[in-house]
């Protein structure tokens, strides 16, 4: 089945048509990818991709949690557990279990992201099924073994202007350096992700600040030393590329403490007795530095909350982070917000970006926030909402309130390499298919739209993330 | 008024069509009706019905809260209080006045159950009003008074294939007993509905027990008892066809605690010192009782959580319960399920349907769930979202998370017998116009899409329930 | 730029000719205004409009928070500051920063009813620009100098057959006053706002308590006293043609306390030593209190609750209120209401209308108890919601549970005079595009779309209001 050209688009023929205009002008426009997942080393080395279960099944926990909701072990999907279980190791027999439940993902992004790929990255336009599985395996493999196809080749293929991967704060940046000491000159920058030493419940907490402080000469004994330890990693990030940085906490919470009162409770957190009270709080008043601290150094600052992590305790156990077991929870960011904002929200030299996965706040929070504070900016739909009907959502829920001048374009956040030009097709459409809707409906002119179609498919990525 | 053909099909002429199409083939499709509230009594006895106001109105409690909100009071409605009130008893005078304030329903699925239920059920195609109310009330009196519109010729006639009633762990299944002997051949199973044995502050919970200790000859005065007693009654009601059971609770709380804490529990249950705390602590250990029993004896289990039951209590000391004043409540189903879904959520063998009454957590949490855990499925929208929008919006909410494939099909949960045609057609209805506006916008084929159609009108019904 | 004779109406061309006749019907009826925030003074003074950025910036605080989010400061949009700071007061200068940034505008309702009253109030079909706004503020400056652009020949010129204001319980009425004796026939009425003599955080509470009691002649030291004086002034806001009270509180809460305790909590409240847990009781037992004047003096009784007031610390230090950093907080009617309505919910001589900033609220709680309560109606999206998408999501989420006949029609509830006629239209036609809509799907007739476009444009809010 190839693709149809008019996906997304409304189903109303004038408005269609509208779309299809709109869509025309911005297909082909480069790709900023400003928040994602992926791993540097791919553009370092240019490695070969090793296979098509690989690439697709193994390391998407979008794919993955769909068959295990319908009892396939994560071990036949090739996910190796934490001790010595058997896992399943031959791609092709992964390749035929994902074939054979691709029905399951009928009608989900994931679908289309994946039909995508095999359409227009390696000319498969057949329905993919268990009766065409041998033949996909055995195509997209041979493409693997190419040179065309190998990480820097595909990213020129896929027009991508500029790429940002998220870094630990304890990462050594080697890929990095590798890519930017090379003679490619495709932009791929690192973010810094520092929850592995601000978050007290992190696993290895202690041991994270030990080397935090041993990597940049600082004495995290101290508060004042913790700080100069992050001012450091900021600034070496920043020599690696980084605009931005990203926190991804359980909770919105921000705290705006004394320095006095968040050095005592930094003490407790080196020690090591938080109560999780004291955890949020201390993360909540980290995110108030890290304010701070882009206040000085430019970085954008982006929050990612709201996500209850490993959900299942036996799959935490068993197999670890990232299976498919992170479930979205319930946020309060009037509440929550408010001390940041109280004291950096006036700032309009302060980019905060802010993702969301409660979408009941959209409209009663995040718009009138977003829409009145010159420090805070509507992050994409996020995650389970970089979907077509999560993105029609988002631009319905806050327009009205907050414009589209207060949001900041499409992050593909993906670990998934190939689905980089699906997912900002797909963002694409649904933007085009919402601003002929309100074409049609009176609401906008033809220019105006024209104007905003370039702007949210690269205008305001560009801006808001200083690229 | 004959009811329009096209009714909730898309409004865009390509797509309606495409969804007049799917329609065509499953609107003949036999019922299967896999949890709902009609008498069991109606198909044992088979006798007449009795006028059309005890039909249509008296006990249906989505018409008398209507009627209510407009100043009707329920003694004109012909609600019999608990004392010895007057109430209205003359069939005709109740008709019509529910004929007089008939336009309240406008645009309300009650309507649309309504009038299908006057024109394919009784031939009546004019509009219900003041003006025709007597003629209508004779025309259905002259029917009900005819052997084709008994219960069982009824039932075959809508063309069902399994229907469930629910019935209280206290029931006699004296009903299902007659059915079952009877040389009727309809299918006619009973679920377990154990809310009176299991909530400490049910209505009589102490007498309830002590009943359930008699009708089991179990010791309920011992927590290994009580529990036997429930599994004693599980096997019974299997034996009258039951697959599944049904738990009624104010919230989704689940817990998991050791034997020896729930049998603490118990007993304070039993001695009726339970705080309203320790009460639903029990309520949600219960629930992780019963998971373990289906387990056993193969029950599918169905949650229904998040009801504020009797919130006036003037009418809750008048007419108690059942009168239109439930109202939904916000729902947290990512930590109220977490314990049970940590004991059991992994099992494919296990089947838990999960309803809501709180839309805002079908993005956010129920689908991403359902589609990770095995053992869960969401349940169709229940009770203020059986509804035209509100089946829209559950499709929209949970499918590009969930999928299609762990949802389990239409349940009609009705008391309203002559509705359920009308509700069965409803969802056809809406689930074809969704698939429709999928292929319209390219993001299904038409094959996937009348495979789509007969699964979500038939066979995952069939499925999910074991029917 | 024209505005577009279809705006707002549903792309699809059949429903679209539906919508157009539905609203052909209703666009000249004409206004009922029953709550809003205009000022008295003008129609009783009828002095000439100050200049264009007095009429539409600087008081318009949806302007105002849109400009303020990409950057622009109060004081250079000619709002004043508390001190003696700087602050534009130049029009001509504000009129320009306005025109350069009216693109944030795009697809919010602000521009839809700035557009509206530059084209049917001015006469101006340009689009306006920075290049077209000194030609603007000198047609508009023109146009405010003659008389046909004073305040009542506008009300004449917009046909508004009924308007109310709000005023604090302090309020002298004399504008009210003037305008009921002068010889101008236009309908201007108040409505009681007693927020600052009820609520106990409120500024200058005690002060406020003592005026209170000044001006009713009451002792407001002693409990009884206290509710005197709210009769008293209840009273005369009715001799001066308020149908309505109106009550803006921080959550829904509603308390039904002894009268013992209720006088105790009041003590404390003129003490000045309440928590703010009490003073929220406090505030909710007066909402029961307001409810039982309304059964004896008839008052509309409107409840406006869910905003966190003042969000920012800085912007109310130096600016005050209503400066645009109010933000909408979730909110539980079901607990809240409980008490108010288990004490009146089913007398059906009063009239409570409900609103809410919580849209989350408004098909799991708001439709339900609307829908079963005679007391209880559903007031319009209001605020943030009082634009094409919130009013559609209000009839979706609303209409199948609670109908049309629980709801009260359009309030505009706005400080911005000129804008009264656009935001009737917008409602007009989005209400007709919902009819349409219901009728292309068959679930409406189109007799029944008739007569609802009158009742919902009309005929609700005149009987609601009681006008």
């Amino acid at each position: 089945m190839a693709l149809d050209p008019d996906r997304l688009f409304p189903a109303e023929t004038n408005t269609r048509q509208i779309a299809r205009d709109l869509y025309e002008t911005v297909c082909d426009l480069p790709i900023i990818s400003p928040h994602g997942h992926t791993d540097p080393r791919w553009f370092a080395e240019n490695q070969k991709f090793e296979d098509p279960a690989q690439l697709f099944v193994v390391p998407d926990h979008y794919v993955l949690r769909m068959l295990v909701s319908q009892g396939v072990s994560l071990e036949a999907l090739g996910v190796a557990g934490q001790n010595d279980e058997w896992f399943e190791t031959d791609g092709r027999k992964i390749w035929r279990l994902f074939a054979e439940h691709y029905h399951l993902f009928r009608a989900t992004p994931s679908k289309m992201w994946i039909d995508h790929s095999f359409e227009f990255v390696f000319g498969l336009q057949d329905a993919f099924s268990p009766e065409t599985a041998d033949n996909f395996y055995d195509q997209i493999s041979e493409a693997l073994n190419t040179d065309a196809f190998r990480p820097r080749q595909l990213f020129d293929r896929f027009g991508i202007s500029a790429l940002s991967t998220t870094e630990s704060a304890l990462d050594s940046l080697q890929w990095h350096q590798q890519i930017q000491t090379s003679d490619w000159e495709g932009r791929v920058i690192t973010a810094y992700r520092p929850d592995n030493v601000i978050d007290p419940e992190f696993e290895n907490f202690a041991k994270n600040l030990e080397i935090f402080g041993e990597i940049t000469g600082e004495d995290i004994s101290s508060w004042e030393g913790y700080l100069a330890a992050h001012r450091r990693r900021r600034a070496l990030f920043i020599e690696h590329g980084a605009t931005s940085s990203d926190h991804g906490h359980p909770t919105a919470r921000t705290e705006n403490l004394s320095q006095a009162e968040a050095a005592q409770l930094y003490e407790k957190a080196l020690m090591q007795t938080c109560s999780a009270e004291e955890a949020d709080k201390f993360r909540g008043h980290m995110l108030t530095e890290m304010a701070r601290m882009s206040l000085d150094d430019g970085l954008v600052m982006q929050i990612h909350p709201g996500s209850f992590r490993n959900h299942s305790g036996s799959i935490m156990r068993q197999f670890g982070r990232d299976k498919g077991f992170d479930i979205p929870t319930p946020t309060n960011f009037v509440r929550d917000l408010h001390p940041l904002l109280n004291a950096f929200g006036m700032r309009a030299d302060l980019n905060i970006i802010i993702f969301t996965l409660d979408e009941t706040t959209l409209a009663r929070e995040l718009a009138p926030l977003a829409g009145v504070y010159p420090a805070l900016k509507l992050g994409p739909p996020w995650w389970f909402y970089d979907s077509p009907n999560g993105m029609m959502r988002f631009r319905e829920l806050t327009t009205e309130t907050a414009g589209f001048y207060n949001t900041v374009g499409f992050n593909d956040d993906t670990r998934a390499f190939c689905s980089i030009p699906s997912r900002h097709d797909m963002a694409r459409r649904v933007d085009c298919a919402y601003l002929a809707t309100l074409v049609r409906a009176g609401q906008l002119s033809q220019s105006e739209a024209y104007e905003l179609a370039q702007d949210l498919s690269y205008n305001f990525a560009k801006k808001a993330y200083k690229l």
